[in-house]
């Protein structure tokens, strides 16, 4: 990342916590990295940014973000290549991505420099959280909260922009089965579906729970109007694989343009693979499954990368999707983890020097 | 109220900061009472609820609530009657509305016992902030988050309970100009706009605030699929009258079935108005303004009882509604505030005593 001139202000810990921590035994998003970054917004200027020991602060109870989810978030990720150098996977689609949510839900656009010089100084202090070797990283979740005190419902005069850090072993160690949606909606036409606005996340918990009750993982959300078309899943896009060819839903309004995604498309230009980026229709779908002709089915995603699915849930019934020879899914996985940890060339520019 | 058995822990105020407030020049929701209540679930259980000063409170900043806005509150209101008596006006609709809210949003609902005892505890305590006078009333903030530390996208296993109260004037004491949405949406079919969660307001800010820049103070909100059907307005529901009729979307997954609503609909047959409870067609709304015969819009909901819309944009063009004789608006407000201040007899049991 460019070194830049902006000045933080920094606290370090006295003590590390991570001896505390089981590396090998880790919960995604459960361990915080020592340190943390607060930035304020106030009288309609972003303060100076501040790393601080991570933990608890003081809140009032009439902050806009308790009660309108006045807030917007990233995921991105940090790796150690097996030299110890840190690297970040296209930091700057975390960036401008974080500033377009953050203007859906009328929260100031946070400065460039300010986001860099934290991340750069955030994962110096913090460089040891990052752990070398396959799955292993440093989860970072950039995150904006409203904290004006006041209960009426207008936007906020008051954000607090954030960086924690987790450490990260792989999302997901096992394929997943998925419900397609036929009641439930993720998001509306002109809503904020393409933001990662908190609420996308909260409303989505309980139509997810009653999947998990039928013994599903993950719901492949459907156009919340018809639900002919599949779209994206809770926390990450969707691709399928019909014969040799890839196809995955454009981006709109309800859909969030995923890293991951766009990255995994680029991969499959580069590697010959075509990719259709078309609606992809429910009953095509199925009617590609009933013929066999429907290979594969994996999320893409910054926590996940990609994750396959082994079957899916339509209208009362499951349709298996057995494993196969050389999938994408772990072609395309396998292909980004060589660009994020440095063990192969990176002819697009993705990867950042965290320092 | 009913009195209870319910164990409460209570910690008072050493004094009172009621006489640093202008109960005369109240901003809508910025001075607190001072009391709040929260109760925290843990481990599958609302703990007891402890009443306390009002004041901040320590979160960590990976707290559910901040990333996910899994969040839902309420509103109602306190009013004084002229003999000092306080009312609480169809709580055990709040009541019930923030347990259907907190199901949609995966918060487990809140023990009736634990609310009402809650409610009058803080109330009695708090009582000198309930003005009399028209007008006058302590708004009441109910409300719930989720505290579990962890940014994984899944419900939280912690949450907090909490009760904040506001002192509060007329929210709107002048008449709004509206827009009809063509292009943003507030809600989606299948999706959390029936609940009042969190994320539903923050959502709305941007939009708002376009709509404010050319003029206008709020926004009525058509179905997400059409924009062909009126819905309801961020925090009120609409009324339209037409002739002599009064016109009101039904409630559905994309409307918040408002306490106002449901009693403005009954004041309406107890004085021989008719209500028709239907799709409200932009079009139709669009030309009955043109011959002459939309009498009145008006937007109802706690916060601002009844508010009288002056005029709409629609497609680039403003109606303008001029003010009639003996609006509806108006008359139901009075009905509405006579029966919340027990200046007349309350034939349907709407108000409550407080304590
Ligand atoms: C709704 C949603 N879709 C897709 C994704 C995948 O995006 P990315 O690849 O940028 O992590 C995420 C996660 O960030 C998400 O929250
Ligand atoms: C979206 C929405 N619609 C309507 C209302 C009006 O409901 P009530 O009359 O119960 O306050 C409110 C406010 O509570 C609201 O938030």
């Amino acid at each position: 990342m460019n070194s830049t001139d902006i000045q933080l202000d920094i606290e370090k810990v006295e003590t590390s916590r991570i001896d505390q921590v089981d590396f090998s035994n880790l919960q995604f998003g459960k361990q915080y990295a020592d340190h943390m970054m607060y930035c304020d917004y106030i009288d309609g200027e972003w303060q100076t940014p501040k790393i601080v020991p991570y933990g608890p602060m003081e809140f009032e109870p009439s902050a806009k973000v308790f009660h309108y989810g006045q807030a917007v978030f990233e995921g991105m990720k940090a790796f150690k290549d097996d030299d110890g150098q840190i690297w970040l996977f296209r930091p700057e689609q975390n960036f401008e991505r974080i500033n377009k949510s953050s203007k859906r839900m009328a929260i100031p656009e946070f400065p460039k420099e300010h986001f860099f010089a934290s991340l750069q100084a955030l994962l110096k202090l913090d460089q040891d959280w990052v752990k070398k070797g396959q799955g292993n990283s440093l989860y970072i979740r950039p995150f904006v909260i409203a904290t004006e005190n006041g209960v009426s419902a207008s936007e906020s005069d008051r954000y607090r922009f954030m960086i924690i850090g987790c450490p990260a072993q792989a999302y997901y160690n096992k394929p997943i089965k998925v419900i397609f949606a036929q009641d439930y909606s993720r998001a509306a036409d002109g809503g904020v579906g393409f933001a990662k606005a908190a609420g996308n996340y909260g409303a989505q918990f309980y139509p997810t729970k009653l999947a998990k009750e039928k013994g599903l993982d993950q719901i492949i959300w459907t156009d919340a109007s018809s639900h002919e078309y599949l779209e994206e899943a809770g926390t990450m896009n969707i691709f399928f694989r019909i014969g040799d060819k890839l196809l995955t839903a454009p981006t709109n309004d309800r859909i969030l343009d995923g890293v991951t995604r766009k990255s995994i498309i680029q991969l499959a230009k580069d590697n010959d693979v075509e990719v259709i980026v078309d609606k992809v229709s429910v009953k095509y779908i199925v009617e590609a499954a009933r013929k066999g002709e429907l290979k594969e089915i994996f999320g893409a995603g910054t926590a996940a990368t990609v994750v396959r699915v082994e079957g899916f849930e339509y209208d009362g019934e499951y349709f298996d999707l057995p494993a196969i020879d050389k999938p994408y899914g772990t072609f395309f996985k396998s292909s980004l983890q060589d660009i994020q940890y440095n063990r192969v060339e990176d002819p697009h520019g993705w990867t950042v020097k965290a320092f």
